[in-house]
């Protein structure tokens, strides 16, 4: 059966060449986005204990993690958390299948104790964070089959709604990028930066001013001087990063809110301003691309913790951004690509009720060039729709 | 000092002339609404807390409320709860104030307890829901006032962006207001009808589909005919309800899913589905306005739950709602209209960075023949900023 | 087969006799007795609903609820809980029986509320008190059968021991009667009188000191002189009480430790000093027979919460105190009679390993002049052992 | 001002010579004692860390701690925790002093994480285990001073009372040191055998049964012989350590609810029953002195987790054993000894209402042979009552 698959001009201009553009990422270390990257890590080690023990992945859905703040008392060179973090992970799990026990709640636990330990390193687990679980009993209904014997394509059991667009933005590109080199590449060299950096882009016109939110660990920072310092070599590094990516005009400010005349800095014991009343839960902060993104349609789902195989909303999130990625790395021409599907309820996911790719091309270029290349791509992706379930469990796509 | 206002015509069609359209809004009843209600009521019940006992509003954010559902055994003429939900209210509150201690934990409880008794009525307090409170100690620091000798314009201490639009497209209005109407005038005549109301409604040129999940209260359904006629009455009133709104052609379906040769219906204990495995979280439902609008910009702000004194994204979100709805019923010739205001760090919030106002006029009429209204009555709005406090404390604005 | 049964003159002198004799009875408004009577309410309550869904009691135990202490603000007039108490009922009980589910959470949790409500009245549910349970799955090992059709005896599957006592001393009938009067007769015309009444006897020769620590309720109190007033009243009430019991010397003493010139009084919002800073557990209190008696061997056992159909702890503590008292009503000429009952795993638990009855005679009575009647009496009580579980269930006898 | 000391026979035989005996000790992996060890550890690890920070012991009491039994899936070879544990520290702390904030709760839960990784090292904390706290807010007034200045007596605010004896009689040494050898020497070599070892020692006449529950670890058990054969071992090993204890007959039970055929055995994950539906708080096992004894007078009172500067109930105990063993250990010709402690309101604690020394003394000895250097030792000790303190802080005396 052939898809219903719609391409036409996207009816606005492309986000690049609008007058204000503003972008959001929050780093790995936020509050959110710890809370995504538990829940997520929770929903692939519950995929993999269900392939590893019964073959095939059963019901599931650990989208709600909870992270209520802590306190803590930085100091330079080491201070400590006073009153310890809660992370309430939430959610429903098949607990037996087939008469065999399986350890749900056990493995939640273990990978979001994995997960804090590479993600957030100056957390100790079970002093400066409590993690507790609730999982209730999952509905033992009959499952779509994702397993040891392949794949089937499951139906819808909802109407949802994915978008996703490409190629990033200048301004896109620029936070997205600053965000994941400061937490890798720079960290590995700074360990005085934790892992809560939150940047927000603003383009007006062709300047764009990019502010960086960045939690400092007081046991690397031994005076003001040393943490002005710090905040310094940030904005050092995130200019020539952004210079790069632009030729725009670009300015940096680094933790903007510091007084440093009163003491009153972005100092933290754990690198994550959870340790000091900010809460985190999921899908409050980065969409499926890792951004958040005003100037674009986004989608409420939340698409961390959810069930890769028959999610619906998770599937067509993360399948509309590799689609428009897919079109733009391939087809010529296009200047802002936006992809939507909505799915039918009752009907096999690789047969949305629409696929609506929306296209500003680049001068010179007509949509009826680019027609033909796009449906193809398009339709070759849907019919490939399993894949994002296995690389959603292999963890080879980021869900915020 | 003079607003940076700007007024430019809207770089898209109007939304009521978009070829497909989807609005989704989740009764009070479902399990993120019940959850942002909560949240909301919690911080209306502090605002109140403070203003009571020293005469102004005190640090408080109580925006993260998580609801873990619960298990339920339904059956015709009344079931039970097997497993109660567990619903925690999480966020930080000013527990101290000049040597007096204020029971913030008690009377977020008691809020809480209050507002599930108004919204899930069928909800037994204690055994069918256990609520729990883990409010942090807010940060000590001088606040804004808000209180009895009146309010300052408080300064911003964030980036932030909210945004609103109106007047509603026809498919807005019909899921708005069918879901007011089910969830009050329907229900007060039909027991059966619980609150959890889903409404899903999808344009497609001008045929509107609206698709209802009603979750229906077993003790008032006797029987599989009794279940069969309640959701045709509902099919039948919300049809009527939506052909009062619009010209166009109308169909509606409720709870879709249903299998009754199986059995298989939407049937709860206590009219949400909240009792049978869907979780819920703050934020994560209906946008400030009520409504979730893939078609248009949305922020990604949790309303509901946040300190209406100084939290910058709560009332950008509701203002430029306020603003959108002003304007439209000002000014005539308006087809679509857009307000987005951006929070500048340090300055009052009274004077955004930018407001902004994108309007789609009607044919015949020119954005320069609205221009000057649109800025009066923005700049009027905005210097009445503090007015959104009072509204929100006063409960006479919705948050989601 | 006859039981193995021994009767033996006591190896001391009857307490009655012995110089100094301590005892002490925690009313049921203390944190303990809380503990203990949710506990029990929510084993009642197990039970019943076993008895109701499936004919049978089934595998549970509730032995283990936590009281965690609130905070309070207490004033002459009426005051408030700053900081609600947080009780959490442990335990584990069978969840699912042949295919049904059963809503034991729900059940454990309207039964504690229900408790609360007639035991600490002014403490409001939900927001002066959180309760949450975890009640793990029970072993679906085969039970004991106690039901409908009639009860077996269970084996002992545990070395377990009872011990218990009579007649009371007057000492002992002094405190328990003065705390169960106080608690029922005198707090109905009193309304200022909480539950928590605490009440140690000290006994010197022939002198008995009781001392109450009464815990007064603020609403019903309207200054220092009411409060002065209320706790003579109730020194009056017990003097008189314990006169009527002895001949000997009495002096009572009702909060000694307040300071009524610094202002430092007994005085709570609702009657138990679980509102500031009194945690409370199972076990931790009264014994079964609802003293503590330092004078006489105690059994370690928790009685409260555990299932009277085959746990051996909780029956043999309640039926030896039953046949002590049965003895000495029916014999005469005894002083103080202690029975002791061992458990005999493997055993049918009406064949103790040795059932074991000392006794003080009165002057003039020989031991052997009564070893008869006692054998009698103790052989018919244990042959009617499951007696003691029907009364548990129906809540005829107290557990602590 | 000389101390109300008394010495007298006690009024009734010697319990190494009355006719049944019974002892028991909870080995230190049983969920009563792990619950009591973690109290106390936390209880030392906050008196410490007060010492630390400000020089003295500040208000705090813990002695509530709660574990809630998980379930578990153990195998030969090794299987696993399918539902973890979950332990909640309960109790109050001062939080802030001085204007400095204390880290009570961080410093409560790396107390127990230290303590379980000594006691049950199998337990993997975070997955095996969820450990919460709730510590309320200590009262701020002021406090007897322990510290680094000195340390003045408290007064008794509370009538308490606490008893110890000496010596052992036989069974109890064989129990007593039967689990401290079987979990500290054995157990080093003999690494299936877990810490939640239960002994029962019951004497007739003289007749000695030692019943002993022993959880074995499953990863060092490859199949039924191997448990068959550890089994063996223990049998081995305590009839051995018994017989060097005693002339009296011993006969040795290990594990007797077994049934090998059925494949029922006692066989755990972690090498504790909490595992698997056995849930434990403190108080509920041992008392002060290590022991279970039903034949001598025993205190109510938990002692674990209490703070040992002021709680003269854990003073008055501890105490009241040390004393009893110095005078056992310095005065020769007593058979048995009872020393019972008797606070005094408003009183410091080192003048007792009453210190009463009761004394069986062997042959051929009277009491007033004794009574001096009886009195003397109690003299003594009592005006030696910090030092109990010290002990308890340091870690010297056990408390279980």
């Amino acid at each position: 059966m052939s898809r219903n698959i719609q391409v036409s001009e996207l009816d606005r201009s492309a986000v690049e060449d609008q007058g204000v553009e503003i972008v959001e990422r929050k780093g790995v270390g936020h509050p959110d986005s710890i809370s995504d990257g538990i829940a997520e890590s929770v929903s692939r080690a519950l995929s993999q204990l269900y392939l590893d023990r019964v073959g095939k992945v059963l019901h599931y859905n650990t989208d709600e993690t909870q992270l209520v703040a802590g306190r803590a008392a930085p100091a330079f060179g080491g201070g400590e958390v006073i009153e310890p973090m809660y992370i309430l992970i939430v959610g429903r799990a098949t607990k037996e299948y087939d008469g065999e026990q399986l350890p749900v709640n056990a493995t939640a636990l273990a990978a979001a104790r994995e997960y804090l330990a590479e993600t957030v390193p100056e957390l100790e687990y079970g002093t400066d964070v409590i993690v507790d679980v609730k999982l209730g009993e999952g509905s033992g209904d009959l499952q779509e089959v994702f397993g040891e014997e392949g794949a089937t394509v499951p139906m819808a059991n909802d109407t949802s709604f994915g978008v996703g667009h490409a190629p990033l933005t200048e301004t896109e590109e620029i936070v997205a990028t600053a965000e994941g080199e400061l937490n890798t590449t720079y960290a590995d060299e700074h360990p005085e930066l934790g892992p809560d950096v939150k940047i927000m882009g603003k383009r007006e016109g062709d300047h764009i001013n990019i502010t960086v939110a960045a939690a400092m660990i007081d046991a690397y920072i031994e005076d003001i001087e040393a943490y002005a310092a710090a905040v310094e070599d940030v904005e050092a590094y995130v200019t020539e990063l952004a210079e790069e990516i632009t030729d725009r005009e670009v300015s940096v400010d680094v933790n903007t809110a510091d007084d440093l005349d009163e003491g009153s800095i972005y100092l933290t014991v754990t690198g994550t301003s959870a340790e000091q009343g900010d809460d985190g839960s999921v899908g409050r902060g980065n969409r499926a691309n890792g951004l958040i993104t005003p100037n674009r349609p986004m989608s409420m789902e939340a698409t961390s913790g959810k069930n890769p195989v028959n999610h619906i909303g998770k599937i067509y999130n993360l399948l509309s951004t590799e689609i428009a990625e897919s079109v733009v790395a391939e087809v010529d021409g296009i200047r802002d690509l936006q992809v939507r599907l909505l799915s039918q309820i009752g009907k096999p996911i690789d047969q949305p009720h629409v696929a609506d790719a929306q296209v500003v091309t680049e001068d010179g270029v007509d949509v009826a060039d680019v027609d033909g290349e796009i449906r193809a791509i398009v339709d070759r992706e849907l019919a490939d729709v399993t894949e994002i379930t296995r690389k959603v469990i292999e963890g080879d796509i980021s869900t915020f």
